[in-house]
């Protein structure tokens, strides 16, 4: 094995300590070596001193400025990604950005330009391209076996409402949740999505109304190929985390159901139950994570094309701004519309 | 027992020669004792002979003329279900109906009055109502255990298309095959679709194109209690029947899969297979068929509503003429534009 | 559809009125003409003129007289079903007749015996072989896509164990309940069993122990094609009539699960719950009495050989008693080693 | 947190390093800082280091000697882990030991008494006890909700049969491979077995009878709480590692299925596809390799109670040689007969 790939962390939230853990333990070809995070305090330090990193900063600087190092995780707030992948290209180094990139398009378009510039790698957090699951489903789809997409389907619901201060911020259903499924059916049917119409509503909770959010949405899709599709979202299961897809082809229909936290199944006379699906995203997507991370660090190594490219991270952004408008203005959107 | 309702049949083609049989053999409380068919024949009468039937005639009149029959099974071509259930009512014979009533809106309202004013029984012929899994859900939705509902979700598919003789003359998707989910998402939300988004494609088969229908098309509905709800029907499954439905409510989700054909599982170095989907509606809904029947004699005999009403084979017509508009207009269309 | 093959009923219990209604509405070529019922009330000949059949009788002869009769129904009780058997032969009519034949080998043997003479169709009524699932176990395993069988298993458990005035008379657990396994693994392998070993316990009620009788046992099993083999049984499930069988095979694996009442699932907080299997053998087998008797009336309109022969009547009887004997002297027993 | 748990590893073959690995990824309390092996070779020191493990020994002494050490893994060839669990005793080091300690009833009885003796703490590695599967079925059982075990089942067949050279020093199907049944029918019935009735055949692979082996087998079980059970082993499933268990019990039934490769289901004309179980046991059990070193390293640091004592290790040896003695003579053997 050669020389380990050197990772600067920017962020060492949630999100931030999965990938950090993540390095350290499951991709033997990468060495986590610096973290930055405006917010450092001794928890962290201690964190990330159990991983074998030594340096922890509160600015990102010393990590641009760090020679030695060769990419970078941006997991800070989303609000600094754009121009986190900016300074990152300049500095000549590869970069693993969360979703979104950013809210703006006109920004957006500004990093994507500076990393074509540098010549340097750009992969967005799109995890669930990832999972066993929907990569089953793609895998069908891909092979043409199936022949041409007909109908593609997404179903995801979360166990419970986020906090109502994430709900501010977040962009709203359509930019941090269904944001997603807007990745997941263009990487199912392997085609752009054109129009979309969207229905939605305040069932769950009705404080979303007074963020201008609804928690329950349906979205119908156009695809360049010919196909229409269907994503549903609602911000609360309470089963666990329903996260379903499906294509139908010409020639057939893969579907996906859900992970369950075992096989169990008890029957008596009151009934037959069996286990719930798991619980939230870090235990549907543990084994996801880690894959985006190697493929990440593989094409690194390798010098191959990233698995989830910048436009990966633009598209999305652009249909979730599409789905908000259809529902406010109460008809079809195309996606051509959306330039802001 | 006390005396058995006596039952006039008025078509006998596939669908009258199944209500026929079920009345024959599955239903102690009615006796099928004549049959009107403008192409009655040989094979005919003998199939009747065959149920202990003697009075076989091309005319309707001497079915609705004949004081000892209590009831009509209306199984002839839609273009005369309207007619049918006006004299029958004049006759005060009770009624049960096959889908759709017509498609005429004027026409139904003239039927429904003259039902009303006949004061006798009218059931509409929506089989899925009985079918055992879809009353689940309903059942599950209706208990109110799971709180309000908040998405409505139906798949059909159909095995494969209809001839094109059929397509030229059904209505399109709408009216002959999605008809059926616009009642179900009635039967299972327990309230009023107000509203109608529709996208559809020609991917099946370019034919479809040449009568102005599509083959595969994504409805979304919105409904009176603030539930919304999407159906999605494609001509052609190839691996079977797919009849799926799913509720989701404040409290949890109820589902429904196929019916298949056993329960095997096959597993090899080569794969794991397990049963197709039963092919068509004849075996998926085949119990269906004999409850719905059950229920109509039943709702007779004990002079109780009958289990799906006028109104419900009003609406169902009125839906799938504003899907057709939403599709033909590019916008969403309320219900309550639908007047003819 | 030439003359119809006409049927006496020798005993009008449950299964005797379940295969007599089967008869009137299920099979077309087959025509019930006359009922025999020692116990013969007016219950028995209201529900017989239901059916069309005016000849009631409480003896038997009237129907092995009967000329026009073409075949008879043995649902008497089971002391009763052999020297049925020889009469029906002596009188050249073909025979249905419920399992199990007789607990005497020497008058089953006198039983076959007579059939073979007279040349006349014995049918036993082994229904399990008709069912969807069994059946489709058998095909896979008999189309040899699956190579050698090497595991073959069963499993059985009644909802609840039976009145103890049955358990009585019944012969006991393997003779009334395991014996359907015996003919299955029989059906499933395609090989006859050589040799069991019993473990039996009575957990479920110890009035079993009374009747020396156990209500819970496992039996392995020795086949002729050296696969080996094993059954379960117990008396009580609770939930349903739970009823899987599997075939393990050189090349893989076939197996099926229960039938449920229906396909839904209802996810909430609390769990996940689906239905329950079918609670008995009149729901879980409904088609397969209809497959057998239409099997039965088929082989005689074409001459053919019936599905279920006297052979497969004789065999899990010895079974039954090797595996009741293996019990009682807590060894393994050969088949070869049972004569009475 | 406090001090790390400091680890000896003895054997770095395949199980050693899957150990080795998961002490120094997924255990913060722990510590790996030493191995041994007879074959050391640099492929091996390259592998300590990269888990900054810094002494390799051919020997095993320098851990025993070693007074920092607190813990030592014995996963070196079976002949050396009664050896070693007497001087590991010694050393007063706490002892992780794989299955199974010892061939000899009595070497293994030495080996318990040292380590009561000095008062360390011995866990056998029987790690489908911390399966989510198996787990589940424990946990259902143990709760008491469904009463008494009647019927326990275990599955287990393995995707193809392992080199002839294992099979010859391996001690055969039941020491080697259905000695984890035997454990697992313990764990979920939570009762000892008294008595075992073996049924075996040579059909995988005719070598195995050249080893005095049979590569397919069925054991019955006799629990002391009057339980009865059965075991099915294959050498080979063909389509992956199939591992089900199920316990019956007074008020109904805990049954779990495998884990597959994925959700996904394909259904096209020619048939439903689903996906295969996990391959083998490093996938399937993954998880539960961490769960059993987790416990290990908490049973320390806590000094409470170790999950798999070391009786728990002896008695599957016992079960496994009377269930090889039964198949010898032909008769059911009970444990008590077992002395060497």
């Amino acid at each position: 094995m050669g020389k380990k790939i050197r990772i600067g962390m920017l962020g060492a939230g949630r999100i931030g300590k999965l990938h950090g853990e993540n390095l350290a333990y499951a991709v033997p070809q990468a060495e986590l070596v610096a973290i930055a995070d405006p917010f450092l305090n001794d928890s962290i330090i201690e964190w990330a001193k159990g991983l074998g990193v030594e340096n922890c900063y509160k600015e990102a600087d010393p990590i641009f400025n760090d020679p030695t190092i060769d990419a970078v995780f941006i997991c800070s707030s989303t609000d600094t990604h754009a121009d986190y992948i900016i300074q990152a290209a300049k500095a000549k180094k590869h970069i693993f950005c969360e979703k979104p990139i950013h809210y703006d398009i006109a920004r957006i378009q500004e990093a994507l330009d500076a990393v074509e510039k540098a010549g340097v790698k750009l992969q967005v957090g799109f995890v669930r391209r990832f999972d066993h699951n929907h990569k089953a489903v793609r895998d069908a789809v891909a092979s043409g076996k199936l022949g041409a997409p007909h109908v593609v389907k997404v179903t995801s619901r979360d166990p419970g409402p986020p906090p109502m201060e994430y709900v501010k911020v977040s962009g709203g259903i359509f930019m941090d949740m269904m944001i997603h499924d807007f990745d997941m059916v263009r990487y199912l049917s392997g085609s752009e999505v054109t129009e979309v119409s969207t229905y939605g509503g305040v069932l769950v909770d009705e404080k979303f109304a007074e963020y201008d959010d609804v928690d329950t949405a349906i979205v119908m899709l156009k695809f360049e190929n010919g196909a229409i599709g269907v994503i549903d979202n609602s911000r609360k299961a309470g089963y666990g985390y329903d996260q379903r897809t499906e294509v139908h082809c010409a020639g057939g229909c893969v579907q996906v159901n859900n992970d369950l936290d075992n096989t169990a199944m008890i029957s008596t006379a009151d009934g037959v139950s069996v286990a719930k699906p798991t619980w939230f995203f870090l235990e549907r997507y543990n084994n996801a994570f880690i894959a985006e991370v190697k493929d990440f660090i593989s094409a690194i190594v390798n010098d191959t094309e990233v698995p989830v490219s910048g436009i990966d991270g633009l598209m999305p952004v652009l249909i979730a701004k599409a789905a908000k408008l259809s529902l406010k203005e109460g008809r079809s959107v195309k996606i051509s519309e959306i330039t802001a």
